[in-house]
């Protein structure tokens, strides 16, 4: 099933998505999903990111090509994570599908994109293990962890190199059921392909992170875990188009645009 | 002007404190504000977080004697902090006064209290400048960056060592009207004094954070800023209780229990 926060009207709401209508509801997806008695023809709402997540969760690295090239380009050995230790990303950078990622004037020029799959939870959760830890799981939609290579590294945080608004696209629609060992992200910029990768082939899987995690840390329902990514981006430049598309979950599409160009 | 986010007859609302009456309003206090008619006895009232932030900012490192005492403990040299490079702490981990700290049954030792001022957002800002940035500020409460230091230098991320559920009391309630440079910070274990410092002493002071912040971030109402913490806490254990007191912020009172025993 597939599910839509959106505007219309000046309302913000969610929606089922069958075709080209969505069905407005009261709530949440994840709640009692009582239909408002309204409907809305897709192409006419506005669409808004699927959740304000209560935690932010980010795997960082967690794909083994990813760590070797990135490595590679700073000349250093790779080096792989022992265990899954969860990170964090910030709510003030997340922006929808279509909105535009803003680089700052004076951001320096290593302007990434890492396409990932999103994590969707949809209950509260504590002490599962990795065989019952997609009982959390309401959905999945894309995220595009911009990253600003410079500020990664030089800042004591991540706050500058991936939390600068704008930096977070994620969206468009979140997705209740997928097949992830059949799932491949695709990456675009300017209409080209530029990577692809399996997207369940992670160092550690979903239900591994899930089970760690909540030993120490409670889920609740509209937190976020993104998954990390593969591979490596060439550097954005003002104008770039960068679309994320994984299977079954549509495509993810922010232009980038540099401040006072 | 003092406020409060609490339960009482099963709602959780805001309301204003004076003397020992809560005066309940619908939103909240950085909104309209508006009186529902009802009061409530402040020691009747169950106290719950101030707010439940956006996004959750934290200065860590952002006072002398902490850097170097912490370096002496570790055996290293300190390392003082170039710029207001701001992190972040998870929702999940937030408690409020009075409830209970709880180290997980396999935490190692080091568990140790930061006692910190909170700053609260009351007004979406963006590019403010220091000589206006607490156009932004509602107003301030009390938080206890709470840590296992095996766990913060252990792990890849902060997320077991400041993260885990419990680990980040906050409040007791949010006062608008305070002089930052006559206040002192001063933290209790089991009723005797501990710790005693100028809370305003810091490196990077607030209105420097929140300019640094805005070139590049949207702060939202809601949002917190916990300041950093000076000295060091000893090893607490199963049983302490912790007090961090802040003039004209009231105390922040949490009691440590280990999980099983």
């Amino acid at each position: 099933m597939r599910w839509i926060r959106f505007t219309a009207n000046n309302k913000t709401a969610y929606g089922s998505v069958a075709g080209d209508t969505v069905t407005e509801i009261a709530g949440e997806p994840w709640g009692d999903a009582t239909p408002t008695g309204a409907t809305h023809k897709l192409a006419a709402v506005k669409i808004e990111i699927p959740v304000i997540p209560r935690t932010f969760y980010a795997a960082g690295i967690n794909y083994a090509a990813h760590i070797r090239e990135m490595a590679h380009k700073r000349g250093v050995e790779p080096v792989f994570p022992e265990k899954a230790d969860i990170g964090y990303r910030a709510n003030n950078a997340l922006i929808a599908d279509g909105e535009d990622v803003v680089i700052p004037a004076d951001a320096p020029p290593k302007m990434n994109y890492e396409g990932e799959l999103v994590v969707i939870i949809g209950k509260k959760a504590k002490h599962l293990t990795e065989d019952n830890a997609f009982d959390c799981v309401f959905g999945y939609t894309i995220g595009n962890d911009v990253s600003e290579r410079t500020w990664q590294r030089g800042d004591r945080t991540f706050w500058r190199g991936k939390n600068t608004d704008t930096f977070k696209p994620m969206g468009p629609f979140i997705e209740t059921e997928v097949d992830l060992d059949a799932m491949e992200t695709v990456i675009r910029v300017n209409g080209k392909e530029d990577l692809r990768f399996k997207t369940n082939d992670m160092i550690f899987g979903i239900a591994h992170y899930i089970a760690a995690m909540t030993k120490y840390l409670t889920l609740y329902p509209g937190d976020v875990i993104w998954m990390g990514t593969d591979g490596t981006s060439p550097d954005l430049v003002h104008g770039d188009v960068v679309e994320v598309e994984l299977t079954g979950l549509g495509v993810l599409r922010n232009r980038f645009v540099r401040e006072g160009m």
